[in-house]
């Protein structure tokens, strides 16, 4: 069983996963990427490798059988384990709890190889739709306060496995950055009576050189402070602390964007490894003694994605600081992924026989 | 000039340094490493190849010309400029300020060769010496409101240069992770009238599981919520905020622990890439209309050295939430460099050839 053990000093909470670990001497190389087939677990064929289905979109077929086009399994080696209570407790001046929680695999395609920037928008607006059930469904368990939905791409960004994939990790407490999020749009509300992500994003339509598409749904664009080259974020236009009302023509406007975006990094950026990960509000569970913070829905929240390419590596300054020093101005970057759209709409990319046209949304 | 930028959702400063920058393209590879000798622009003789010294410690020879023991420099590609004021302004929504600050390079050795674990105690001594220099040069100039000192080794570290070296960057504003630390200090001690972090290490010890090493001076563990496998603390015994009044006697009880963490940590993780950060107190500036906060010394807080070993890639997870899974337990970590240091004292280590005996301090 895993730990949720808090830093004594600053609000933050690490997972000690020891029985996921390995050896000391197993840091010294870098896990390898399966090939597609019969060694992969995640490819068609193999459902028996994986611990039974959650949930899946299937055109035909039991379940944990052939004929999938998205599955959602437990994770076979969980940081955290959905039985059980967590029993907060305190050791001395240290709090702890058991690592209750939940740890699930989106397995986005049997085609081992595909790439999300490829599209089509369908493909991508069926993981959406996976990313909807399972946090409609795991926001019952009134234990998880917070799903984190996320996406390693590429092995410098943590991704263990090749074949595509997105994770869910449900968590018992809100996250401390998730916190200084929600905090923030808190109180930008109650001193203005709207909502800080709306404002940013008005600010960045208005500035325009940070803009790297748009469509009727949707805002992508690089923030003002960038903390990596190329970094992204996707804002839906209409305020909405709930991503997972959002209805099928928004998701296929989302599915557009998120696709185009990974499409042009391509380019831009050769093959990078991304994380990206979607920023959704915390369960309004309420509890006793808690005032309105933990009770409400958090409406003043605004869900919203970000791109992160790891085209740098953290260094002292940054692990010392939490400040960043981004050696690509976001207009640059910004000027680069669009300067990268219209070759690819002229038909001149370099890499455009990869890059599908663009689809619907816009 | 490069620009601070703050985000406006949370409080996090992010220094834009384009004129460092590559064009997109150039993130393909990583740095190369430079051999000794006439390419290396820190090796001796190369005095020429970096802008003039602002301190050095010598045996002979005058300033920028061979003889030098340590000698700091400033970054040839800063990310931050002395010269000028700030120019705090706003655009719209978001706030932002020019790159004021300094940014140097501390050559710790002539030797290309030099490994910091190697010792002997007094070189690293001369290393600490050249920090408490610089910290004290720096405070002395008011806009500099907090200084980083730390030091990356390994390309997974962010290391461009293989030549033993370390970085103080000093900037205009207090990082967001330093003001939660000074001000979860501030809180305790205001409930307690106690320091937090020397409740943290009493506690520690009173454990005891999680201890590696410790002198009459400091005391090295594994601290309670871990966010990477085998990172480590080193704690003054004594309360100070303020690490540039350490005398000799302690500042060569830092070298001898610091050194023997480092050496330590080769064996167990295979020569692993580290980035270590000295976490010094605030400039104590005085500004019309803020309160204590900004005005007093900081004689709550208690500075620190973190050593934070590079063997796993941050994760989508870790970035959507400032919530970390270390698959190492800290007790499992600590009895691993425990063991290494009892193997070293037996002459059992398999690599004790390259360790030296440790030093003086204990």
């Amino acid at each position: 069983m895993s730990e949720l053990r808090k830093d004594p000093i600053v609000d933050r909470w690490v997972i000690i996963a020891a029985e996921r670990g390995r050896r000391p001497h197993e840091f010294e190389h870098p896990p390898e990427e399966t090939a597609a087939g019969a060694a992969c677990p995640l490819c068609e064929g193999n459902e028996r490798m994986t611990p039974p289905e959650i949930w899946a979109l299937r055109n035909v077929g039991a379940p944990n059988t052939p004929g999938w086009q998205v599955r959602v399994v437990p994770n076979k080696f969980p940081a955290l384990r959905v039985e059980g209570e967590a029993h907060r407790r305190g050791l001395g001046i240290f709090d702890l709890m058991d690592g209750v929680g939940a740890h699930e695999v989106i397995i986005e395609t049997p085609d081992h190889e595909w790439r999300m920037g490829d599209g089509p928008t369908e493909m991508v607006d069926r993981v959406l739709r996976a990313y909807q059930a399972r946090l409609i469904d795991l926001y019952r368990d009134r234990r998880l306060r917070y799903c984190v939905i996320f996406r390693n791409f590429g092995p410098d960004a943590g991704a263990s496995l090749s074949h595509p994939h997105s994770q869910i990790i449900a968590v018992p407490v809100v996250p401390r950055r998730v916190k200084s999020k929600l905090s923030a749009a808190r109180d930008y509300f109650q001193r203005k009576e709207r909502c800080i992500f709306c404002d940013v994003m008005a600010q960045e339509l208005a500035l325009g050189d940070r803009i790297v598409l748009e469509n009727d749904y949707f805002v992508a664009f690089t923030p003002f402070a960038s903390r990596f080259p190329f970094e992204l974020a996707i804002y839906p236009r209409q305020h909405s602390h709930d991503f997972a009302t959002l209805d099928e023509k928004g998701r296929l406007a989302l599915a557009d964007v998120l696709r185009r975006c990974l499409a042009y990094l391509r380019p831009a950026l050769w093959q990078p490894s991304y994380n990206y990960i979607l920023n959704v509000a915390p369960n309004p569970v309420p509890r006793p003694g808690k005032p309105d913070y933990w009770t409400t829905l958090h409406l003043d929240y605004h869900w919203h994605l970000e791109i992160l390419p790891r085209v740098t590596r953290l260094a002292g300054f940054e692990w010392g600081t939490g400040f960043y020093i981004n050696s690509v101005s976001p207009e640059d970057a910004a000027r680069f992924l669009r300067d990268a759209m219209a070759d690819e709409a002229d038909g001149t990319a370099s890499g455009s026989a990869e890059v599908s046209a663009p689809g619907g949304g816009s």
